[in-house]
């Protein structure tokens, strides 16, 4: 692989990087972190003994803590991996053993709920400034994490007011060094884009899934063998990981639901002009939307090679 | 790239195979029967002067007619390539030309409308045998096909009662040597599957697509910088083909209408599990979506690399 990341730093950003959580995101923000010298020290922590040994195993990180407590002692950076639904226990845990002016950061797919669950149990030296890399894999575990998963990617940050703007700035450069592009938002507003650009992308594939897992006049097994007519595409994202994904609809309730409501919408919109056979209607929609996926591929979000460049059915 | 599809036959199948509409599967059957040494002769048709030009300056096939009629004089085997809604007027135009005990095939993706459309129109001495091969890519046109696009695929042949063996046995061969795996269907029940696992997808991910374009409070921009969350999976397969799109809906209505009903009831049951907050039944749909695809994956119809292998954002 070229070396898309570039040299690594002269002088590290951080002193010492605590990991909370270490998953797709969080085995990769340690790869990268050590790759590019974006901190001296990676200390990594997580709530199951059996990720802690593979993290331990796989070697990714400086020191494997045994409680999200006693990782952050001392770092100057604390990112938050975890679940949506664990961040407020996780601040709570760790809120007391933060140092003075550090930074505590996550990498949560909804901000607005995290922001209420977390921001309480913080002394007022630490520097919160939530944030949230748009990058994935269908994978997760400490082993699926790799360090160009960011790359070109974007990463939004959604500081609070008052937010101390060098703090702001330290964190962008982490995630620019990082291969990133940041962007800056509104909590509320990352919450509504969000929902419209993943959380209901996944669950209308989660859906699908299982509406064509459910059917009896069609088997799963001829589910399966002509999947490549469109549906495989859609089982990838409906492969993330489980309780992610439960915890992202229950804390982003409202803009998936008002997102959903459009999507119906449309929808039903649909199935009239199939119903009423308006052949106009459907081939003015269909040209449409080529325009967007151009756009996506324009912007470096997508490659062009036909069918994502896939080789399937490899004999 | 490893000679997935082996070496070219020492006697071809056909004497002389004619396709009617050159765009990605008349372009690829082109190139596989080619390559595969399927026909003695390859003769083209297109509606378009212009797609005509084109297959001639890509010498994909060896003779390029100015007609459907005389591409098919003295074929004996004949493949429709068009879209959906244009194969009765082809069948129509090419019935008095067929050679007697020919066979004439197709590759639309329904198949109850195509032989109402087509049957009418053919003298008895011809071997009727309409087919699906489940394969694509979301590019269109004579440049975009490729010899292995059918290799590991399904084609799904769906004889009228009282075909005549032998003529399904040998358009069998055909798809064999092309790379492909051969099912046989009723008509009806091809169209039930394949809304399943073709065209409630398409309309899903194209009515998803024309959501997020339209969203007043999320631009388009924005769209497109955060669509790496999972909304650019869909977009590939908006950006198809739309007359094609357009001729399978206005087909095969009854199925997608049937399907559609079935996909928006579980949306709606999905909606109100996370209106209630009932995470215990997002995270069951969650888990057991995920064996579908490990199933896919099994089956070769899927490749297992993380986000498809593609790499997008390589700067």
């Amino acid at each position: 692989m070229p070396d898309r990341l570039g040299a690594p730093l002269s002088e590290p950003l951080f002193e010492r990087l605590a990991l909370i959580g270490i998953g797709l995101i969080g085995s990769s923000l340690a790869h990268v972190s050590r790759r590019k010298g974006l901190a001296r020290t990676i200390v990594a922590a997580d709530a199951s003994a059996d990720v802690r040994a593979k993290v331990a195993e796989l070697g990714i990180a400086d020191h494997v803590a045994e409680t999200a407590a006693a990782a952050v002692e001392g770092a100057d950076l604390v990112i938050l991996c975890a679940p949506v639904g664990a961040m407020g226990a996780i601040a709570q845990e760790i809120g007391p053993h933060l140092a003075p002016g550090a930074i505590l950061s996550d990498v949560g797919s909804v901000k607005a709920s995290i922001i209420a669950a977390v921001a309480p149990h913080l002394p007022p030296s630490v520097h919160f400034i939530p944030a949230h890399p748009v990058a994935g894999t269908e994978y997760s575990g400490p082993e699926s994490g790799f360090s160009t998963l960011f790359f070109n990617r974007w990463s939004i940050l959604t500081p609070l007011e008052g937010a101390d703007p060098k703090a702001v700035a330290r964190l962008a450069a982490f995630w620019k060094t990082a291969g990133a592009n940041v962007e800056t938002m509104q909590p509320a507003h990352h919450d509504l884009v969000l929902a419209i650009t993943s959380h209901v992308p996944h669950l209308i594939a989660y859906n699908i899934v299982g509406t064509a897992a459910d059917l009896e006049e069609v088997t799963e097994s001829e589910v399966m063998k002509f999947s490549a007519g469109g549906f495989r595409d859609f089982t990838r994202i409906a492969a993330s990981d489980p309780i992610m994904w439960r915890d992202i609809f229950l804390n982003n309730k409202e803009a998936v639901l008002e997102m959903l409501g459009r999507f119906t919408e449309d929808l039903t919109a649909l199935q009239r002009m199939i119903r009423r056979g308006d052949g106009q209607g459907l081939s003015d929609l269909f040209t449409r939307t080529r325009a967007i996926r151009r756009g996506i591929i324009e912007q470096g979000q997508e490659t062009a090679a036909p069918d994502f460049g896939r080789r399937s059915g490899d004999g």
